[in-house]
């Protein structure tokens, strides 16, 4: 069992909305000094180790449900043996 | 300007609907070795060096407004200088 940690981010060329909400109301609590507010997406899975490769299986998910390639990057950390 | 990574996670007690759905989902697309799936935030802010310490400044805006902390935990990592 390994634990996988896939973080999901909005391209740098995509507006960000929820971000701009977030600093907006950072602003109005008195912290000014943010500069620049992104939001994205943390997911981390739990995968048995199975005769396909991890690292494959981890972009393939990646690409076909946890992310939208159009507008987001994704980075991912394949962790340590998570006793089950 | 100092970048600042938030990972936002639900407590371990807390059941996780969007992360069962997805979990569902990557079963129904036959990738059956995924065994838990847990959904957070990510964020990034980027801060200007101010007087006040940043820890303790990054501390306080998660508390009162990126996380809830009744239902979720928050880490974050103190990144590199960013030119701006």
């Amino acid at each position: 069992m390994k634990k996988v940690k896939v973080f999901i981010t909005l391209k740098e060329s995509v507006l960000d909305p929820q971000g701009q909400a977030v600093m907006q109301s950072l602003h109005n609590m008195d912290y000014k000094n943010v500069r620049d507010v992104r939001i994205g997406k943390y997911i981390e899975l739990e995968m048995e180790d199975s005769a396909a490769d991890i690292k494959e299986q981890v972009e393939a998910l990646c690409d076909k449900l946890l992310a939208n390639t159009v507008i987001e990057n994704y980075r991912y950390e394949i962790g340590e043996e998570v006793r089950s």
